[in-house]
């Protein structure tokens, strides 16, 4: 039996079928064996994931306390054991670079958009909500497979593997605002901890960039500041990609 | 003691500071009573909350029974008790309409990017998520008060009672990619179910508009595509917010 997920394990898993089958499709050589509850045998999704599993010769074996001692309270269809594995970011690629984000939610939101924009590297400054949660896992809907993500322990450390970026900071300070940013490519935006943004010292690595905002609210919600930063710039020819 | 929340009672509460603080600035009027926990009152939150108090004739006392009664699990400082209310949504604005949204934590998100991008009028088609859900509360940072919110049972009721908005429901099978949507005003922009989107009829009830994102994934999270539509409102003289 696998126990429920700890950071410190070396294994992860997914939670329900869609993960696992984004799981499959982007990152087959990690899985360790594939788990589906009795009542789900029959729906459409469990069997793309046994045509998966199939195709990339991978056990898949009903098992519904295994599966119960891994799902929360919810209702999970499937389950794959993943070996943690890492990763690199691509150079002279854009990238989003997360300074110290807590929640795991917000994460695999910012994930799921991240892979909806075609930004595919994510730099994530320690100590910093772990991308191999499952919670985060399934909050990205599989897009943390598709990424690459790595931990820095300082912004410093992230910026001296790459300095060739254009380091855009997201503050509230910001001297340019986000309708008139004239983004350099490379890029790295770079955003703040959901509570506490990001320091006045940021101000100096890049250009600081804001995004208008009534002053009726403090700031707006860490997830939806990346999604309007990362709309706004594959509106601006930073990204392609095909559309529908 | 006042009871957990059900939808069914006429009361609710703010969890956490930083919400009350802003029902008072909102909807004094509303405020039954306020309870705050004997660890916090020192601090400057709760200082800010019974100047608040005082102003408003509200009481204030330190009952941690019942603030353990009424929090899950987390630390929460301050509680204030609400009569709930009902609004009517301003004719001649700009309006968000949901059809049928489920998370909590989605619809609290959406009403604080609402409030920060200046659409201060939610219409809601049931079945819905409940406004006045302490979840949803916290999760808008108290912007639940700042905004009209009406539910409807169909959108069609929506629309009778307001016939002169021009309507945007935003699908993946839009006419109009969202960078180049020109809105009319007022305008109304309509979002579907977390899971579902909106269903196929709804081309027909005005210009359907599209976010366009790379095939990898199904859809955009419904609040990141909120608020990037919102954003992009804001930008093209939608909406007018003094800044900072």
């Amino acid at each position: 039996m696998y126990k429920r997920y700890k950071p410190e394990l070396d294994y992860s898993y997914t939670l329900g079928v869609f993960p696992t089958v984004e799981l499959l499709k982007y990152r087959p050589d990690v899985v360790e064996e594939i788990f589906v509850h009795s009542s789900a045998v029959d729906t459409a999704g469990v069997e793309e994931l046994a045509s998966l599993a199939a195709k990339h010769q991978k056990q898949l074996t009903v098992r519904d306390k295994q599966i119960a001692a891994l799902s929360l309270k919810e209702n999970v269809h499937a389950i794959a054991i993943l070996h943690k594995y890492s990763m690199q970011l691509s150079p002279n690629s854009n990238h989003v670079a997360l300074v110290q984000p807590a929640d795991l939610g917000n994460l695999g939101t910012i994930m799921r958009t991240m892979l909806g924009f075609g930004l595919l590297n994510l730099a994530l400054v320690s100590p910093a909500a772990d991308v191999f949660n499952p919670r985060a896992l399934r909050a990205s809907m599989g897009a943390a497979f598709a990424l690459n993500t790595v931990y820095y322990d300082s912004f410093a450390d992230y910026i001296t593997a790459f300095p060739n970026q254009h380091v855009y900071p997201f503050m509230l300070g910001g001297s340019t605002e986000l309708a008139e940013w004239q983004p350099k490519l490379p890029c790295t935006l770079v955003f703040g901890n959901e509570s506490s943004g990001l320091s006045a010292e940021f101000k100096d690595v890049g250009e600081p960039v804001y995004i208008a905002h009534s002053d009726k609210i403090d700031s707006l919600n860490l997830s939806i500041a990346v999604g309007v930063s990362l709309w706004a710039i594959s509106t601006r020819g930073g990204v392609t990609h095909p559309q529908k």
